[in-house]
């Protein structure tokens, strides 16, 4: 057992409380991880808020993380301590249907335990005061030390600056990949909602070669960061008269090659849908809906030749596929300094939270360090 | 002019009327076809039924036919006198950017004018004491002659038998086009509605070689059609307690790579869409909904990797794609015979329509000769 500073969600709508746990090792197929950074993404605060499903309190947040391997169970082949690590929500066990096919990334041979908040094994390796911490999401990165399995921790080079790269946990990945896996030479692309998931969409997009990009928020004052990252064009979607798929429409002569959603709102999505040009326009849905609520679409859309997709982690095999992305960083393809609005210690997470709910904030990274 | 026996759409809900037009001469761009054999489809259907919103009567349906050119008008170089034709609903002009996008088979250059019923120069070619009668899905092949674009027609084989491949002209096309399209060596298949398009679906997944074609239908009679076209399961879903999507999933283990739907009823369409595997699964949507209503569907389902696409003509673009599709019936990959139900000269078609209605025929083709 080692004593662990780490940020604990008693239960929803509570500030976090600051604490010290309790660690215990790491079991057959999973390591002990030391986290350095930590980035705060908005499905943290679904957790906080109480409208995640896959929470069980008292739990310790965060998913966007990135660390050094202390200490490995039994059975561990592919890591050693000192290793830097990614820790995944989404694992690659590289065994099962879905990781052998190259038609998907995910890896649910994990998910039920995971959702759970306990490890593959049916406990938890956190506790406080003799009680059970539950995991969130697998990951717990807002731990100063976290144990994770073997199957979803990801491998990277020493030499990428961890204060940086923890952003590859989620958004960035999350951003970048959908774009590359949707995103072909010379597309016009439009994107719903320049959060952390979205300005990197536009990133991602205008390394794909993207010929327009449109990005639509409420917020105008994201304007500038998206035109850093390579939007052409701004729908402000503030403007009662603003009709977002009428303007999409009008500025690509018929509608985008590829139309992004990241709020999770029901009715922009179906803007996404609408916008997507007939023929071979794509909808690609990141956002996540409030439990149980639909999505509507007309389906002549889907017989003029227009699909809807989804994307989950960029469509990016953790294990195997976050080394590539981590070097277009390192080379200076993907860029992260101006996305990082904000930096704090652990002490400051509710701080953190309030930006973000206040739109203060694009990133807020938790520096261990 | 020359007078040709057609049956005439006067209104909805009337019976159709057999009488004599008056066919004008085909003018730039156009050719007059002679009629030899068209089948009766769903879609004619609609227009005698009035829930077609691209009607104007008078109008002479009709959209799955074949014939021989008979005069050409001006700049028309691609066809011939005696040329053995296929009409298109969907023409192929070429040269817009649908056309030379290799991701769509749609060519929305004269579907304004199409929908109206009338030629692209705005007038009709079909008249009856002085007065206009319309053209209908650009086609009209329930008149001995007709005149179509010469973008909207397809030249064929002439030792393809008239009598049989006239069913190119849509239902074979639609069905065996989009298992083209859509199905991989090995994929597990489900198909929601054994008629016209869904029979040719069976078949041809059962070319693309889908491992396991699983078919949902309330009629158990298409039971033994299903399995000559290489079905290999069947869901009765008359039955009140059947739960085609538990069905399917159970059959396959987790759901289908490939999900059709061909009766255009919304439930169904999202039955579809549930019984598609997480990871990879696809729902392709061929049915026609009642006119302005939507599907719904749980958005966290895209994000778990599957998709919804939609299929029209199979995804073939019809002058260049429907002779490769003629040549695999004439080897005999394609399989007619047992689908054609009923022949019938042009003075029974009311007769075709009522068995079509009771669900009595699978396929009445009208031959003129």
């Amino acid at each position: 057992m080692i004593e662990s500073l780490a940020a604990i969600c008693t239960g929803p709508e509570t500030p976090l409380e600051l604490a010290q746990v309790l660690v215990a090792p790491p079991r057959s197929g999973e390591v002990l991880i030391e986290i350095v950074s930590s980035g705060l993404c908005h499905t943290d605060l679904t957790a906080l808020e109480g409208i995640n499903a896959s929470t069980v309190y008292p739990l310790i947040p965060g998913h966007e993380g990135v660390g050094r391997v202390v200490e490995v169970g039994t059975d561990v082949s592919s890591l050693r301590p000192g290793d830097h690590v990614i820790p995944l929500y989404g694992p690659e066990c590289g065994t099962c249907a879905m990781c052998q096919s190259n038609r998907t990334n995910l890896c649910w041979s994990i998910k039920k335990t995971r959702d759970m908040g306990v490890m593959p094994d049916g406990t938890a390796r956190f506790s406080r005061n003799g009680a059970v911490v539950h995991h969130f999401m697998g990951t717990s990165t807002l731990s100063r030390y976290t144990v994770v399995p073997e199957i979803a921790l990801a491998k990277i080079r020493k030499d990428a600056p961890l204060d940086k790269i923890c952003l590859f946990g989620c958004g960035v990945t999350t951003g970048v990949g959908a774009a590359m896996t949707h995103v072909k030479h010379g597309d016009k692309v439009a994107v719903f909602g320049l959060g952390g998931i979205g300005i990197n969409i536009v990133q991602g997009a205008r390394i794909c070669g993207a010929q327009q990009i449109i990005g639509v928020d409420i917020n105008p004052d994201k304007i500038d960061l998206g035109r850093y990252y390579g939007m052409t064009d701004f729908i402000d979607a503030s403007d009662p008269s603003a009709d977002a798929v009428t303007a999409i429409r009008d500025l690509t002569l018929g509608g985008v090659d590829v139309a992004f959603e990241c709020s999770g709102i029901l009715s922009v999505m179906r803007q996404a849908f609408e916008s997507a040009v007939p023929g071979w326009g794509q909808a690609v849905l990141l956002g996540v809906e409030p439990a149980g609520s639909e999505m509507q679409f007309a389906p002549v859309g889907v017989r003029y030749g227009k699909s809807i997709h989804g994307s989950y982690f960029g469509g990016v095999k953790g294990r195997s596929g976050l080394a590539p992305l981590i070097d277009l960083f390192m080379e200076g393809e993907i860029e992260l300094d101006a996305q990082i609005t904000h930096r704090m210690p652990l002490q400051d997470v509710n701080r953190g939270f309030d930006l973000m709910r206040k739109g203060q904030s694009l990133r807020s990274i938790i520096d261990f360090e």
